[in-house]
């Protein structure tokens, strides 16, 4: 899991932090700004996505990508340019930086409209991306030994207001749950809708095991790339998986739980507001389905290299 | 109405389309840049306010900082300084734009963790503020002979998830209710709230008249300044004020309509969802209160001068 500047430059940009494509050219992470007026920021319009590479091969990019545009279309959004150049954009930030594990995130904000003008229509949409050595929401130990879990008293904001199915920046009701945590002693925090269903944590999304099925909430959620990684590794393993409304009754008759996200993939919950999830350690169907998960990072159907070649681009 | 440019410079930052504060220095608007890393960008985890300069005099502006205090308590963060200097970087912006008439935003980030640390407590916030010309939410015409309002299909997000006390960014639900709008031949836009009761609109509450008194809805909403000034006007000048639940059916009852913004005062409705409101008309009870507002920004009580002498610190 060591990250290798591949492509040292004696000279050029210095990308070891980071190499992000913004206003269409590939700068030093710590470059990488976006004008205040943004309505990405001023107004939270955007989607964004984040993808990873890992041992030089992105995992699933296509599903990132398909998913990146669905949002974008649901915003109303567009690209201004097609898939093979995104894709291109995405392998030249991993090759500048020279990361052999990499987190890669790309965002479309709403851009900026036309001076005095409200029109969301009218505005120019603005693309950015970047690269950074891989980002582990668990430290080692957290995932050895299992994170602890809070349930929020903060709702989700509701799916018909802001669909989860557009991953988005909307988080300040994961940020107070996020306070809620740390002050009870964890260190992840999962939120209820409105009507007392489970949904998802700040970045991440919940599974429960229990009678041999894996379990994750079906709605008013984001469907994560890593969830779906889980649900397809239960249909490789013959292991039951489903998709249904949980309430935190299900998490206290669980006997296993775990979250998975991009950033750091398939990671135990041992403690569930402060009592063991079964003897407090991480249970065998989630040791397995997280040796699984990384074991698939180098299966030629799973993942692909990175184009180290567009270093030079 | 129109802006003077009162200390332009020969040398130093051209500021003459606007005067931002960022990382403690005073640049130019296109300067101001925030890095996308500031979870003010990927949470949209952030308070702001808007304040706004008449004809050398901040209307109100006291009111302005202790609604941005609250709401950066509430979000459980700090400004890096206290009120009087808060008070001076915001004069001083307006000052270097040498503007009679500005927009004042002002804006507390989460701003950015330590590497690999998730914990918000342990975040430094970051401030920044701008002064730019006085923005209008509607033209000049559009005040003179009302704007179109469409009742959004998108609920506002629940205030249950999101204190819409604390002035956010969180504006994905308004956004895609200003594409219904546009689309609808309307201009402006309400939201319900999930129960089906009225809130605000993208930056503006929204008031009814009938039977000589004036209704705004009382919760689920931002407590504007300008719906503040507004209540205030009503009491002195002895006309019914009423903070209520309001459906659109209430709307379709009215016999005037206008919304309330800092950006633009008070603006008269005379259409909702394509049909005349009264006789299609501003209304003399919605003239009279636009009117008096505008008066009350020379009052001594309710405006204080720009510190212009600021604008060499």
């Amino acid at each position: 899991m060591s990250v290798t500047q591949l492509h040292p430059k004696a000279d050029g940009p210095d990308f070891s932090a980071g190499c992000a494509f913004m206003d269409g050219e590939f700068v030093p992470l710590a470059d990488a700004k976006i004008s205040i007026l943004d309505w990405g920021m001023v107004r939270s319009d955007c989607t964004y996505d984040v993808a990873h590479v890992w041992k030089g091969r992105f995992f699933r990019l296509e599903k990132h990508l398909d998913r990146f545009e669905s949002g974008i279309a649901r915003l109303r959004m567009e690209l201004p340019f097609g898939r093979e150049e995104l894709e291109a954009v995405l392998h030249t930030c991993v090759a500048k930086a020279g990361l052999e594990d990499a987190y890669v995130s790309m965002t479309l904000t709403r851009g900026r409209p036309l001076k005095g003008i409200r029109d969301p229509r009218l505005c120019t949409n603005n693309f950015y991306a970047f690269a950074v050595p891989f980002v582990w929401l668990a430290t080692p130990e957290q995932q050895e030994d299992g994170v602890h879990l809070h349930v929020s008293s903060i709702p989700r904001i509701d799916k018909a207001s802001v669909d989860p199915k557009v991953k988005n920046y909307h988080w300040i009701d994961m940020e107070m749950s996020l306070f809620e945590a740390y002050e009870a002693g964890a260190n992840f925090v999962v939120l209820n809708d409105l009507e007392g269903n489970l949904t998802e944590g700040p970045g991440y999304n919940l599974f429960t095991y229990r009678d041999g099925t894996w379990t994750t909430p079906g709605e008013g959620v984001l469907e994560g790339i890593t969830r779906g990684a889980v649900l397809d590794l239960c249909s490789e393993l013959n292991v039951g998986a489903n998709e249904a409304v949980m309430t935190v009754d299900d998490l206290h008759a669980a006997e296993e739980i775990l979250v998975t996200s991009t950033a750091g993939g398939v990671m135990p919950v041992t403690q569930l507001d402060g009592k063991p999830v079964g003897n407090g350690k991480p249970g065998s169907a989630t040791t397995r389905m997280r040796q699984l998960y990384w074991a698939k990072h180098a299966a030629e159907d799973w993942s692909k290299p990175v184009r180290y070649d567009l270093a030079e681009s």
